[in-house]
């Protein structure tokens, strides 16, 4: 067996040793990391700097193959895998091009690479005294590349955005091998079109990444953890604006689980101390400042007390030390693996404005019981972007048959609750392969094919990974 | 005398008395608020809705007419005059769209109509205990929608960004009449491309901003400013990077002036007192946040004196009451007109990164006596932002002529030291009418003709604000 006559050209200039076309070199790069889906590909290329990313997508072009940019593989939705069968293509691995190129503390920014892993951007910024506040379960694996192409949000964005907020210069190759340079350093430019904003969240359907500058900010000089639990989500929420009125940005985290999450997790990790196992909803207040004088966690503790004076809240706990605000965190961490474990995980990545949010989880849990009665309803989430996973956890035992469907109608359900009250299917995770046709559903017509001109406009032949996010034409 | 044929279709859509077709009713909107451009048209023409801006832009292509949308008419490089000959045009007016369509608290969010003026904006803010925080001099008659068409900037940009990053959703009415419905209050949005910022900074030569919905903060609780005199650029931006580091998002504003601007502001404004004239540098410091202990007021004293010890700056005052800071804003705000009064100002909108800015400030200063000799050469700014106004002040009777030449030769030096530091020539006024010789200039060919690609995927007529930004060709 010998590689693809397509693939001379691409290893001539990345060399034959990154052009991975034995099944089981190729295999890892093929399924995603929900194992969900699996396709297929000629090979997976590594390139090594940006010349190289353009000089195989100018070869890419003249061979007709398609490209399936993939960073960590870590993504929800099968953004970053191959189809199954169609046109031939590359998956092009950026975990070569790995290099922090400079980090300016002056300017509060860094310019990196696309490859680099997003723990690895962390703790650069964190070695010259600034946060890169973007955070997220994969940290360890995930790429910042694929950060940028699929706009990651996190438990951090609603004090710091999504990574869309947190990019000042972008660098993308195009299909056609052009590079564009956008890599500025400015926090303010207003010398025609911006074009960043097309590349960050489009998933690889308009270009590849490959470098980018980040913005940075000051360290937080002092931090404080509470957990606390409300009867209701209009209790949560009055507590989340009461929040926002008394620390401003020193909020740095507002997360909410359900009681169903929260059993899930204490079946799956009993050793986790529950503070309040059977509270309606659970709350993770996190807040930080500058601040050395304590006067921090006096802020914290005058909110709690008036949000309890009130009746926002039925009970709190401040963290007294940094290991009891990470057993809080292990809490709303263990989130994915204890779901996974409870059964066939339908999630939802729904985002709907605050003032709606009450009215999303009734209806979002009871359109869920009614076309699967026998699932359970666990939510969790960034509340305070308005940002819940409504999770629809069925039987394992169901099978592959009956898990399909089921989760077809029940995202049908969620979705229609999200468009009524005007939210989004997908906030933070993105559409890849996976969600084609919820978003087909969800969104105008009209606005699909301003996608699709956008698409035609940088892409003319199709082939920057095609059947992802939707089908243009 | 009778209004132009081409405009009867329209009079029936707004009703012939927003058809402004007199010359002097026209008049106000034909010329540029600096009074150096004066262009053409058939008619100022004063949509009072969404439906009806659709409705005339539908008829307008169907007469052939340019369209030129004019919010204000207070920018600064004539975006929103239109040409003096060419294609027959109407202005189009959205003063009648002033409505502030609703406000949510809880989502910390609003949404407006484009015509209301950016002052109406921050009072409805204000009345639900919220803060819109773009701030600039015209705000008392710019308009929301010609500020997210020029991504205005202003003073609170350090904290808050600029308009780019206040804008939750957008309302645009395309070419041909279609209407963009991206009216969200979303914070977080993974469904496919983001079309807002294509169009946010676009200076109307992709559609008509009809609406937005915008981000909303809360109210700070404490405010304290304090006046600094540094002896280098190098102390001052060691004072902003200390104050970063100390206060984090507490920094609100961090301006700067030159001796030669406080002394242009001096000669105007007699009656303002100077806390510092002969210093090389003055910085108005501004820190605000949520705290009603004091401990605001005691960080900007701890800053101040850390920063004299380690021989950052010269001397500093605090004010000690709102009185005396609005005094120092006022020396600020006494820029513009007292530069005006000093000469005929050539003005720059530069920024580069802060890294880079004490060599931008030395090189620009150099480059303009080079070429230029006779000139007053006052900077002020956002240095927070990067972002100085370099200012070359020419003697008022040399006439226009020499002005002309001169202004040529000197923003050419200037925008070459820019570009050779990597920066900007326009962070916050755009580029309009002015400056399209100047972009073309500083912006690779391959970016100019990706914004003609976006341009003619919107537009294929361009018929929309013909022969600003850039020349499509």
């Amino acid at each position: 067996m010998s590689p693809d006559p397509r693939l001379t050209g691409i290893s001539t200039i990345v060399g034959a040793g990154n052009v991975l076309w034995r099944d089981a070199d190729k295999a890892p790069s093929l399924t995603d990391w929900r194992g969900r889906y699996t396709g297929e590909a000629l090979a997976v290329v590594r390139p090594a700097s940006t010349d190289e990313v353009s000089r195989v997508m100018a070869e890419a072009a003249r061979q007709g193959l398609n490209i399936v940019p993939q960073g960590g593989n870590t993504g929800m939705c099968a953004a970053a895998t191959p189809l199954a069968a169609a046109q031939p293509c590359i998956v092009l691995k950026l975990d070569r091009m790995n290099r922090i190129r400079w980090v300016s503390p002056l300017g509060d920014c860094m310019a990196v690479d696309a490859g680099c892993i997003l723990h690895q951007v962390q703790q650069a910024a964190s070695e010259a005294n600034r946060l890169f506040p973007l955070s997220l379960g994969a940290e360890g694996s995930c790429q910042i590349g694929g950060n940028i192409a699929t706009n990651a949000g996190g438990t951090a964005a609603l004090r710091y955005g999504t990574m869309r907020d947190l990019v000042l210069g972008l660098e993308v190759v195009l299909a056609d091998g052009r590079v564009l340079d956008l890599m500025t350093a400015l926090r303010k430019n207003s010398t025609g079109y911006d074009m960043r904003h097309m590349f960050i969240g489009s998933e690889g359907t308009l270009g590849v990444v490959t470098g980018a500058v980040l913005k940075l900010f000051p360290q937080p000089r002092d931090r404080r953890t509470a957990f606390a639990s409300a009867a209701t989500m209009a209790g949560v929420l009055g507590l989340l604006a009461l929040a926002r009125e008394t620390c401003g940005d020193s909020l740095g985290a507002f997360e909410v689980l359900n009681r169903e999450q929260i059993a899930v997790i204490a079946a799956h990790r009993p050793e986790l101390r529950q503070p309040f196992p059977d509270a309606p909803w659970c709350v993770l207040v996190e807040v930080a400042d500058m601040s050395v004088d304590g006067s921090l966690g006096a802020r914290l503790e005058a909110l709690l007390a008036e949000a309890l004076e009130r009746g926002l809240m039925e009970d709190a706990t401040l963290a007294v030390s940094e290991a009891h605000a990470k057993a809080f965190w292990a809490i709303r961490h263990a989130v994915s693996e204890s779901s996974r474990a409870a059964g066939y995980v339908v999630s939802h990545d729904s985002v709907v404005p605050l003032f709606q949010q009450e009215r999303f989880v009734q209806e979002a849990e009871a359109a869920i019981r009614a076309v699967s009665p026998e699932a359970r309803v666990a939510i969790h989430g960034h509340i305070g972007d308005g940002n819940l996973h409504v999770l629809a956890i069925l039987p394992q035992d169901a099978g592959a048959e009956v898990h399909q469907r089921k989760a077809a109608e029940v995202s049908a359900a969620v979705d229609a609750v999200t468009a009524r009250l005007g939210g989004a299917i997908s906030a933070e995770h993105g559409i890849g392969h996976a969600h084609v046709a919820r978003l087909a559903a969800a969104v105008p017509k009209e606005r699909i094919a301003l996608m699709a001109g956008m698409k035609h406009m940088l892409d003319p032949e199709g082939r920057m990974n095609p059947g992802k996010i939707f089908r243009a034409g």
